[in-house]
């Protein structure tokens, strides 16, 4: 497909970065297929970018220098489920939903859930993580194995089914995170994991945003063992509440969940609300009736679409970064005084069992001085993070759009080691080019 | 130091592959020493050999080309540990236990676990792991961070101190299990984890090793929390009696370990006695002291030295696969069978938990007849592993040993990528020669 809108929609979903559409939009139905588009593109110097739902925040589909971006939305098979094994093969294209979805009646789940239904091959793309991620990983922990067409069109496989090996190079974690840059997944084998017998949800108010962080904190110190420590401040509160008819006051919250049996879930979360208590006078609510856990985390994985609708017309400049968790309090507390002395709004949402943390900053377009303003708090947020021996992204990856803290953050001879990597497997450096390095 | 019993003792200790000395060992003392150390090598065309504290099974310390050993033994500092981040920083010649020691009054520990006092920086180079793998993972999963000298001496660092990135390739797990052959591991940011609450151990005999591979699968498959599940066959469980006067019942057993609360150790542990129960008559049997305890596990780490001393004079080959549980008990009977049919002595022990079991044969180095019968065990072990979709090492890597198989399990476009990345970061090919590729 050449037509303009396809094209146009392929360069641009969810980001704020400006939309650099490709040539063209092909859409492969198997393996062969990858390996010929490849070949061919190889053969006349075209870039060539992988599409899977086009949820990333970076830029990560865009094609600054034109070329080919593979749609993988028909390549969707989920090929095996080996259920006593904890393991599943997926082509690229099948997104983390249908996965749940196909593993349902089996008592598994695939944990990895950012908020968006993305493909789980763009997932590994992009080392995505999520809610459960405390818990569970991110997908650098959940994929065993992956087939990968190379830029020279050959098919190389990462890994095998075992649930570890010390054979070769680890290029499974090498291929995750890489966006794409060295060569193109077409399958998956990823890890599952069997439904709790018993879930908890619960829901807790507290004074300040330090006080919220400081409670995740004492409790990940205390041993407690969470599924999902979910942290929003009031800002953030106040636009689920509009968008999902929540109710909930407009405090700094955490959202929680535990999974385990009924004792142990009881128990984990009866000492988390001890260890709370010391951090507010808010009572940690429970969510008993699964239509009131599911109504709350749907608000959760919703916070995109509810923040755009938060200020109407306005563009989300979505950023994150993670900080090691002894610092995530004065990390998102000097954050939140960068925001309001900025003069913006940004919701903040983290991740705050790993130390991650998003700010959705609302800008309306034609703002250009908004505009600026929010550049340079994410710049001043980045810095920060740094500085707190953190990273400039947590889980949305570099794409585009962090490109140029690749250096601060790892120094030059590691981002130069990078490029020397990048050129063994990529040589004409048509793999997702101006991404990443 | 030159001298001629230095330099053998850097070229083997608990390996059976024929020792390769290097031409000279080196203690560094500090960072500096070792950049300094890879750039006069560099000049010279010298092979660089990282030397941990020589533990490794597969000729990974050996100089098949002579060459220059760096030994650690003197960079063994702890640097900092961040409690309240659940890490630590430390140099590569810190062993597992040094470490233990110093974490112990902090109520935190480290938690792979080989059966050797090895020093962490071996233990990712070969990524580790051990019995608490089946709950905490391996080295690839415990690595935070790490400070590597390059080929050309600079220092790269791979990651920062945050839990989770998105920044980037993944060069701490591209290192972890590198074998050296990539750069030279100098520091490392370890997780960290808190010592369990509460911690049972139990044992359960079964009257077939199939039995005893069944009832661990099915407790995982009910979603059983083990923090430890190991497995014995008759001949190790004699061989252990023998060494450390344990009066085991000598029967294939099941060694466990539970880690959580009082209340969750006790739910699990009660119900993996039911479900054992389906795969035996033998009562699940608690070791309630700290002393009867330690004692188990120690001679569950001791195995190595139990087998070497169990037949006066032999050399022990050590050797281990690993595959999707599913396919464990299939793997392990046949592989006894093999034993038996070939007229080995070879205890079988196995982290059953992850699909990953040891089978150390024994033989009388004047045995000629002997070596090459074992040869051929080996060779039908990896081959039977590489056809249940296993890996020719769980744990032990590649080193000299398993060089030859790498191929039949990657593929050959793997394996020419792994090549590409190796002449992209060591052009001289220095790092480490002779090993994995």
């Amino acid at each position: 497909m050449t037509s303009r809108a396809v094209c146009q929609q392929h360069g641009n979903t969810t980001t704020w970065i400006a939309c650099q559409p490709p040539d063209a939009v092909v859409y492969p139905q198997s393996t062969g297929d990858v390996q010929q588009i490849i070949r061919i593109c190889r053969c006349r110097g075209v870039p060539i970018i992988p599409f899977g739902t086009g949820t990333s925040f970076e830029g990560s589909v865009n094609a600054p220098f034109g070329g080919i971006s593979i749609d993988f939305k028909d390549m969707n098979k989920v090929v095996a489920v080996h259920a006593e094994d904890f393991d599943c093969v997926v082509e690229e294209g099948v997104t983390r939903n249908q996965l749940n979805e196909h593993l349902r009646d089996r008592g598994l789940f695939f944990c990895v859930d950012p908020g968006a239904d993305a493909s789980l091959g763009g997932m590994a793309s992009t080392r995505a993580s999520g809610t459960t991620t405390v818990r569970y990983g991110t997908m650098k922990d959940n994929v065993l194995a992956m087939n990968v067409v190379l830029a020279s069109g050959e098919i190389m496989s990462t890994s095998r089914r075992a649930r570890k090996s010390s054979a070769g190079y680890d290029f499974t974690r090498l291929i995750v995170g890489a966006e794409g840059t060295l060569g193109v997944i077409i399958e998956l084998t990823l890890k599952l994991h069997g439904i709790p017998e018993a879930v908890s949800v619960g829901v807790c108010q507290f004074p300040s945003i330090a006080a919220a962080c400081d409670a995740a904190i004492a409790g990940i110190q205390a041993g407690i063992s969470f599924a999902r420590i979910e942290l929003l401040d009031e800002v953030q509160v106040r636009a689920c509440n509009k968008d999902a008819k929540l109710g909930l006051p407009e405090t700094p919250m955490l959202l929680l969940e535990f999974h385990g049996t009924d004792t142990s879930v009881k128990e984990q979360s009866e000492r988390f609300g001890e260890v709370a208590g010391e951090y507010t006078t808010s009572r940690f609510e429970w969510a008993n009736h699964p239509d009131e856990r599911s109504r709350l985390w749907k608000a959760r994985h919703h916070v995109f679409w509810a923040n755009k609708s938060f200020m109407p017309g306005a563009d989300v400049i979505v950023t994150d970064v993670c900080v090691p968790i002894s610092r995530l309090a004065e990390c998102v507390t000097e954050t939140k005084g960068d925001i309001e002395r900025t003069g913006l709004v940004a919701p903040i949402v983290g991740h705050v069992g790993d130390g991650n943390f998003h700010c959705c900053v609302l800008v309306t377009p034609s703002d250009v001085g908004a505009l600026k303003r929010a550049e340079g708090f994410v710049e001043r947020l980045v810095g920060r993070a740094l500085a707190m021996e953190g990273t400039c992204t947590g889980k949305h990856a570099v794409g585009q759009g962090k490109m140029s803290y690749l250096e601060p953050e790892f120094g030059e001879a590691t981002v130069n080691a990078m490029r020397e990597v990048k050129r063994a497997l990529d040589p004409l450096w048509l793999m997702n080019p101006g991404k990443v390095l």
